[in-house]
């Protein structure tokens, strides 16, 4: 157990499955007749049921937030430097779930499950699923946990985006939302960089309207070309500048289309390794929640009437060079939460980083989480 | 002549085409034997021949910068409002050529070129040209008009690129150079952005390693995507919300993956009309050329000492919400020229409409324009 001995692990995980047998009308108006997800757990709930941490994960992530599957697994959870004992989610205090959304490809139903209407697999056949579906489908299985209130539920980007909809559609089932490098609604670019990505992974040749499974193919160059896509808005400029500048992988211009700057080979890598491990399926129908994403557009869009009922406090955090979701986006959020007189409170962290800042370990953003959860009381475990 | 008849127009115009016979070394190592630019001219050039205005063309342009090409043409040039007599850049007073590209697809030669060492169309086997490569051809077109000094060198985005080589390569052949919109070298996010564009054009089924004419194909999906990922760049986030925001094509949600947000529809609208009217093979080299640029690198990296043997006099102009190449970039070239003592106007307009602005006619930038032409001399016509 080399690896997961260290002290502030959660060590070796195993993921746990949920069957959920009530229907589930989503908001398409598909109604699920039975459906799983799959999910991991750090730490134990205590007696009281009152230190549950919902961690909701973003456009590529699952299940696996922290600790390891294995004695030599390579890598921890996505989430591992934030999610563990004495680290700022901290295991020794929190029950923390995270589970793999609906419609993802890490095990929960989605286009790789069997369709029981057809006894195939999904595929393209699957619904689109919405954040206010996720969050009814992580309702389920907060009752299945005996967890009648989490003590906070937490995400960054998408994963914020279904902690801000947890707080408007379960107003008094949870007590924190921790809302990171989220936007309240997507601009018409973040739908047009989505919009790209999926027309690259639809007009693949191996796409085959989404039935690729069946002709032993998946359309890599359209799932690698999103991918690329969506790391240039990940980063920012300067930290592109920074770690790669115009750097020649060969030191020279060899006038051709193979890799010349080192950026490209970053890309590229990037791309190729996304596809070994992600779904075409799944990436087109997360995309397409986060361009639905629009919680005030029930409520005569205003987000403020959309969270007034809600009595969870509020932790939003942005990073001053994400350009995915800049910061102004994080302050039209706060707007509203101080509009409806809710308790917030606001740290905009400066990091060259860009998007991909809410995964990283940035000392003050860390430590702005870390005295955030302390703030959270609850029973001892 | 309805259409050519407002007193503002340079009217129908005729391309021309120049053939050249002496060799031309490319900055890669290939030699083309011989080459042929087609190009337009407006205006009329005077006895003194100092009148001479060169337009350089960006990524997607050609030579026909201003007038119509027949009496039924539905659009004019793609730099009408700004050329022709009267305009910012006065036909009345100026000879304005504008060339197509070396490794363009609007007539000279290029891929859609037969290649006279095989017979066949060049496609893919076109070499790879660089910014200085163009300055070079352009110079020849200047030779074989008499033109020994231009008035001025002017260029929007990859244009400016060539205005400023020119100073460069021929410090004493003009003597003013416009630079709008541009930078003096890609940063890795605009390199990272072109191979994503190079990606998708490649890796289409249809392109057939470049010789798609071959099979009767054009890998239009892949064009179509660099298209469209172009299109957001040139675009500013604040433009596309001010005239698209989160409008639906239906009015509703319809959970699929047709077109349901407006910006869709004029992202897939503008893709697809392009593939009709660009060259894949061209549009690969042009996003090559741009990533090579980088004019400082002869000069130990000094911009300065690049241009420091120009007398060449310099109006450089950017717009507030370019992020493409953003008015920080544009800076970068005014100290560098400030820094080489030379005679330089910098103008940064405020616009919300992104890179694309360089080829509107957006009040103040085309009121630069005219006042900064005004003041370069010329005998009169």
């Amino acid at each position: 157990m080399t690896l997961t001995a260290s002290s502030d692990s959660v060590g070796i995980v195993i993921p746990q499955t949920q069957e959920f047998t009530a229907p589930l009308t989503l908001d398409c108006g598909v109604v699920l007749k039975s459906f799983s997800l799959v999910y991991e757990t750090y730490g134990r709930l205590n007696a009281a049921r009152d230190n549950a941490v919902l961690i909701c994960h973003a456009l590529s992530g699952d299940h696996h937030a922290a600790g390891f599957h294995s004695i030599d697994d390579p890598k921890p959870g996505w989430w591992d430097n934030c999610i563990g004992p004495g680290k700022p989610i901290d295991t020794n205090r929190f029950f923390v779930v995270c589970p793999n959304n609906l419609g993802g490809c890490g095990g929960s139903t989605g286009p790789l499950s069997i369709n029981p209407a057809s006894g195939k697999l999904y595929g393209a056949d699957f619904p689109l699923v919405t954040v206010r579906d996720w969050v009814e489908s992580q309702a389920r299985l907060a009752d299945t946990l005996s967890i009648d209130t989490w003590a906070a539920v937490m995400g960054g980007s998408l994963g914020g985006m279904q902690a801000l909809q947890w707080a408007i559609d379960y107003p008094h089932r949870l007590r924190h939302a921790i809302v990171v490098a989220a936007a309240s609604k997507l601009s018409p670019q973040n739908i047009a960089f989505n919009e790209v990505a999926r027309h690259a992974i639809r007009s693949d040749a191996n796409f085959h309207a989404g039935r690729y499974y069946e002709h032993g193919v998946v359309p890599e160059h359209g799932l690698m070309l999103a991918r690329m896509l969506g790391h240039i808005t990940y980063l920012s400029d300067d930290v592109l500048m920074a770690r790669f500048g115009r750097e020649l992988r060969d030191g020279k211009l060899n006038y051709g289309y193979d890799i010349e700057f080192q950026i490209e080979s970053y890309l590229r890598y990037q791309g190729e390794s996304f596809v070994k491990r992600f779904d075409a399926n799944s990436y087109l129908l997360m995309t397409k929640s986060l361009d639905y994403f629009d919680p005030a557009a029930r409520f005569g869009d205003s987000l403020k009437d959309a969270v007034a009922r809600t009595d969870a406090k509020f932790l939003v955090a942005s990073f001053s060079s994400d350009w995915r979701f800049s910061p102004a986006r994080s302050r039209e959020i706060v707007r509203a939460l101080l509009d409806a007189d809710l308790d917030v409170s606001y740290v905009e962290i400066d990091s060259e980083l860009g998007h991909d800042s809410f995964l990283l370990n940035i000392p003050l953003y860390h430590a702005a989480l870390r005295t955030y959860f302390q703030g959270i009381t609850c029973h001892v475990v």
